[in-house]
């Protein structure tokens, strides 16, 4: 796997099933892939306030191996598997202690904030992700 | 009390400590608000939209009195009991079967969306709460 | 479709891109499988409390076809396309005035809460979802 | 102020306002607590599972001075202010780049996870807070 982060569970992201609940796993995977891209310096925000472009969610699969709970420290990992023109495919993966606790694949698209349209890859993604 | 909705407590809304999120309360609080204002036929996307105008929250006091579980019904009973010219000032109780469960004293300021600066509230607002 | 119930998009549910967060359409569709349930007599904390029976997600898939905003109300609709000794298959559908916001297949296990290992689903499930 | 994390902004904390959605802030306060906690060697999940001892909120009163924003590196603070037999008082800031963006007053009660009734603070916690 490419890029790595740590991430606590707090009570906020359980439930009172005492595991963490379903959706916010993906507020995990999120984080890891928005980390990613600050390390290669690129701030979503900047992109969307300074260039109108965002990155939605085109659609994705979750896989739950075992559930989270309170105080876990959860390894995100993320790895780009393709990068359309427009387009970006990643693998994610979540382990605590080397047990895997979920994996995702996802789909996200490019598209311009002013009209929801897609969009090319800005510039600056482009050449740090096609060699 | 002036305006009453009903919300049902969910997983999302819950932690692992088998009660209600405490942060979690403030949505409930908020869909009363919302709900109060869609009663006079003000809608806050349309506010923020086409009026560039929003409600933030300045300051709140909640106390918790008894936590609320998962399937429970609550009804969220909200009043408003100051107008400002540009701020509103609400008190809001939610209950469950009679049973006090938290109480809510909130302080919104209406900002212009543009540059974040204090507005006077709508005219629509006005006309229905100045009487 | 089988099941419908209406939900209202409120700021909790958006994000700063000014859509729904693309997270929590997983909590729309878990109160529509709750609803649907609870429209049968069946409680998920009855289940837990007094069977030790709880419902955990193995996988789903999610489609995002169109985003949701503030102030939407959503049409969420559930239907069981499956229904294994100790699992359910459900697919679901948002929409917004017959727009087709999200869809997902989830894959659901019915576990005992005491050790997490699959169970049976309930009697009082099987008498009315078994023909 | 005793004890700081760091905490960055993602969209899941964001809503269409663009700013930090005002319940989220809630989390972030928690985060801080619970790392003091931690820092001094006590876990949440050990004195709920082993001791049957949790932290409820019984009020807290919280004012937002400036909004945060996507990617904002928000720095948490936190103090006790008063230690009871059965009760914590803290308060805490928010701030970014010494930039204040919210305050909170709390008070939280000592409670037996079995019954929800009031009990002492853990020893653990007296030797470390008691001099």
């Amino acid at each position: 796997m490419n890029h790595q982060i740590f991430c606590r569970v707090y009570y906020e992201d359980t439930d009172s099933g005492k595991v963490v609940y379903y959706a916010n796993y993906l507020k995990f995977f999120e984080r890891g892939r928005t980390e990613l891209l600050r390390n290669f310096g690129i701030s979503q925000s900047i992109l969307a306030n300074e260039q109108q472009i965002a990155f939605v969610v085109r659609n994705c699969q979750i896989n739950y191996h075992s559930p989270a709970v309170l105080d876990d420290l959860l390894l995100i990992e993320t790895k780009i598997i393709n990068l359309g023109k427009a387009s970006v495919n990643m693998y994610q993966q979540i382990t605590c202690n080397n047990k895997k606790i979920s994996t995702l694949t996802i789909s996200l698209a490019c598209i311009n904030t002013t009209n929801f349209k897609p969009c090319k890859l800005p510039l600056t993604i482009q050449k740090i992700f096609y060699v």
